[in-house]
């Protein structure tokens, strides 16, 4: 069983970027402590919406069991993401770093949250090993329930 | 003369995506139903709305005389995508598979319809074919005009 | 099989009414060239609500396999048209002859698209002819589904 | 004493329209079920704005003690009915038989509300009994405060 | 030159409706005192928003000059109406008896307003002569300018 | 069968509170002219949101077999009283004293009306009588549908 | 008796502003025009709420029995304006030169209507003349009422 | 180190609300499953906004060192709850069994989110047990801050 | 005379809550502060809404002739409590120790305003002792115009 | 220590003004009555946005130690006069004669109050002696911060 | 070629206001500056909306070849100076020291940006020397298009 | 020193766009004038929001003193480019050819703006240099602030 970590638009930047909001792990380092706990992790970081979208559409077919995502803040308006994941109906986690929530006003409202099955905010880096122990459980539910 | 059926995101996995809401056919399948009928069109999907926009900047100086454009969910948001179908100056047809007005709210509103000439919604891929014949009245009403 | 083209509030005036909008031939222009085209089209022009609703309703029963409506203005707010058009249960094609959401903001939103099969906006006269197509597509898809 | 049942648009449809939302009785059988308990109940049914309004403004003059009212969809923008129903200044019932805050958000807001008596939703065909049933005692209380 | 005067829903009432708002004259006697001063004025009063646009059809043709017009409620969402008065492209005054801003807000917005030449608003009975010397000036200005 | 009347937050203070709205009937009184016409309701009365919730929980499994509920102001704010009404799944009667929609604007809005099956308001005390009867009827519909 | 005239920001500047708008008639021209046909106006013009308010303070002693005014872009936001004429308590008429509904949106609002009592737009330098008219007709009105 | 699970309005009732929502699990039982895995939970359910609160202000004191709260639909309009969590100031997990998100639009907004550290969202029983690994975290994460 | 000092949710924890926002001091500290100027003052505290109304309930009848309320958090949103002071018909006084328009937008409107007589923000702790010599000076007020 | 009164447009018309709503004392009245009890207080009225600016600039350095202001209607757009007062960095407290909460929708927003410390509304006259006591208060504060 | 820096309200005040938001220089010292660099520059401070009216009035005529202006607060509401603005038909470049569109909400909407050729925020002081530029350059641009 | 011009979409058909909003120079043209007065410039042009972000990550490390960026359409929606800006922490100046505030209310709002330092717009061309001269001077102001 394999699971995607795929992360969007300025997550390359983690550890340069307001670390009191973000924290200064990269997101290699992110990446590298989950799959020291979940050796069936991969990972994918794009800055490119069209990217992201095609990496998913893979996803559909290369063996992938779920999905965790952190769009970044395409989060907040790509409607074509929202597509992808939806189409692909893969057990889909959605992971943020901050709180969004408690950030600016464009920040509190999530266009995929509607077709993800779990969203965790707030959690900083161990919100990625959540987000893989919720899909985990999906995936353990799917099959569960067949 | 030329018509370009250009496709934005998701638009590639159609017959794998919503069977009720899309249908079963493939974009290709769509594509070579439009062209057995239709000789002079040509076709581009991408991912990518930077792609699109490249697509469309051509078609200002390759010999397209129309162009019919289903923008998938960048229909929503693109405003990019917008000034590229306005500035290129080319009969437009916006074309959709579903109604989108039955849909989700955020399908309700295009950012492209005030700059495209003509709309179809709801026909399914037949709508293709209207579009092609929507799109060559538009090159011939133009020409009528000079 | 009939196809019944339905006409609202101030469709009775078109060749008078800003011919660089709407064109300079008549409803009568207009329905004749579709007629000459397809012989199977009843055609209804009203300013009155209500005569429109009646029309809609006499369809339900007296061999109408499908419906082409402009409703003008009404379009935008005749809540008691829309629960015509969803309850003859009958396939249906919006029309516009001009581009819509290129013009006025209250002419943006369609009240009646949400319960049509198919809307076609911008192309003018022949906006007709494709309408016709696409009823005639969708009850042969009806009586494909059977 | 008479009691007017004024319906609007579309109430001439039921029994064919939606079953599961409206039931399977006609506006016919449902006035036929109000006269066997009520023997001074006057109907009329009508797809026109106007013609309610005049029936309304008739009521004024004609005897009626108080009016039953299900406008239709025209409950959501007729604001010319609901001045026909604040000057005539009879008791007025409005009535719905679908429970209208569950449906389309245009369903939610009734624009006579504010200048009707009482407004009973939801309670199908035997809404009509019950509705008469308070304009009889809002007839009552009118009398009692004389 | 003929001034036509048009009048809408619930006009017919006047003099029975609140006459602390509307005064106690009915829609003929405003009529009578006008004609008194003006002898080529023409009125109309219906209920019905269809035969309210057939008449403004038929000015467009029948020699009248401008048109007075309060179309009662019509006013608040009537784009049907708004169309037809624009399409005749006569001089046309709108007129209520009532300040509108001073009362319910869905009184405050006119969608035919921005479609008019003139509006005079609170002015009661008065205001109907006060619109004819208004139209009487704008055909004036009309033909000053051929 | 078994019948609740409960009634929410101020509604023991009628009789005290703005006669001229509510009337100068104590709920006790209201509820005492109800049992005399029917003698299976069961009544309740708090001012706790909280209390309100549980004795609708309780309801679920003690035998009851309609709710009648006048949830006074929580009407308009207390999702919390919509999840309780919706979960017991019982046939529900909203009942307000007063006509809401005619007064202040945040009284026109109830967060519980899409979750009830019949909203009946405006016909005062008598109201109560009114939703028993339809309370009545609903477990009858029920019944009958098994 | 005596009628003020009172002019707002701007107002001072016609004849020189858009011409197409508001005519090549200054407000001197505008008011020597009505001084011609009436003799016992008062006028006022300024770039300053301040003076237009105090203007109108003035003109609850100084025996002016009401007032016409023009409050320019003022007319849109000036609440403190507003507050004046209320309180003068005087017949007021406002008037614009432009049909202000067919501008640019922030012009669509009056603050002032719902205070004044007669309200005429886009009449032109002539809308000066009917809002004397108006003015004159309130003024009889309210001496008929004593 | 305690950490409590603070549970609002119809949690109690889990189980036999909607199981395709919220599953079939009681809140007891989805407690005791916590406890299997966290010996260090405490567990409180209410029916009531003020007890929630008096048990989170008892947790600023009663050695609690992090919240875990699902305050049920008291999470979209219950700011007197938001200022407890706020004022405690301890580390606070939200969790909600279903998706909100996917919701009701009312459920797409939390009024707590802002003030507590995580949210867990549509993650069923299992989000309790993700919720307290990220409480032990963010108690981890203070300490090493010290 | 009683003048009642009813405290609702949270600020039982003044003193620990925010310092720099609402002051070290508690509850009991500034209800003691105001007692030793105004001997005839009593005080309430509670985390409930049902508490806070029935206190308010109570003072209709107790002696009480007038009430100052801080109603914490619920100010924003418990209509109820809204109802609770409207109907005691008793001179009242709203107080909140911070300046609420400062601070989160959903701290700007306060559901209660309207149906009190005085409003006080933003004198901390000093406004309960202006709020209770507004309440005192109310109580004089309604004497005189006896 | 100079406290400055700071009134502002329509307030030199108080008595005359709407007396249930203002009471019939004239601002001299007011500040009269203020300086009877507080010797050291400054007043100014003014009709001008901009005299009122000035006036409050001065004060930062003519030895005001604190200002009490009462914008009149300016209160509801004039950020000009928000930033003024924001500059002079004085203490500052607001003062409104009515509940303004209780009028027009476009009184209950003040666009100075989350600069001023602390606001007073409903109190009548009596409101200016009451800011006069919050004012000494906020300067005492300040000086006991220091 | 003269050009004209016209300064509204609380620009007097720079220097002394929140010298972190607008620099500590005075709007002497940066109108000195901006005079070193250009000989040809008037300027004008003035809190009152009307005298910042009359100073543009006066630069139709006066021989300004173009307008630099800081409305300050007057910017976000004043039409009238939007109006003074559009008909004096001179070149204007709008200047901000702040960048508007980081603080408060109220001061993102510049009302007289549409009716302006530039606009430059947030460059401090050294904003007005690019706005002479700007001005310059637009002049001249006029000139070479004649 | 380096500044870097970075372009995003539509910029590269700058000559055949609307020349009369636009302009006839293309983005070479532009970058050329720029490059001949200041010879430290860096340009970057590109269609796709990904290319950009990564342009803008780059100039944290390569030396890039200040960022020039005219976004295009992204401008309006683009979060992820606005996140992009925020994070590079370097100083940065906005720029649009047309005065976008005068054209479709789409472009009235851009989302990056809160994050630039300046923000310059509707100079054409010469905004460029403009832009460059102002990020000079914020690089000049930040050394001398060190």
């Amino acid at each position: 069983m394999r699971i995607l970590l795929a992360n969007g638009p300025n997550l390359s930047q983690l550890g340069h970027r307001s670390p009191d909001v973000y924290g200064t792990a990269s997101i290699s380092d992110i990446v590298a402590a989950v799959k020291r706990v979940h050796d069936d992790v991969d990972d994918f970081v794009t800055e490119y919406e069209g990217a992201l979208i095609e990496r998913l559409h893979r996803a559909r077919t290369d063996g992938t069991a779920a999905v965790v995502v952190n769009a970044g803040a395409l989060t907040h308006y790509s409607y074509a993401l929202r597509d992808a994941i939806e189409l692909i109906e893969l057990p889909t986690v959605e992971v943020h770093l901050s709180q969004i929530a408690a950030r600016e006003p464009f920040r509190h409202h999530s266009v995929i949250s509607a077709v993800v099955d779990v969203t965790i905010t707030g959690a900083g880096a161990y919100g990625y090993e959540l987000a893989v122990l919720a899909a985990r459980q999906l995936v353990a539910a799917r099959h569960g329930a067949d």
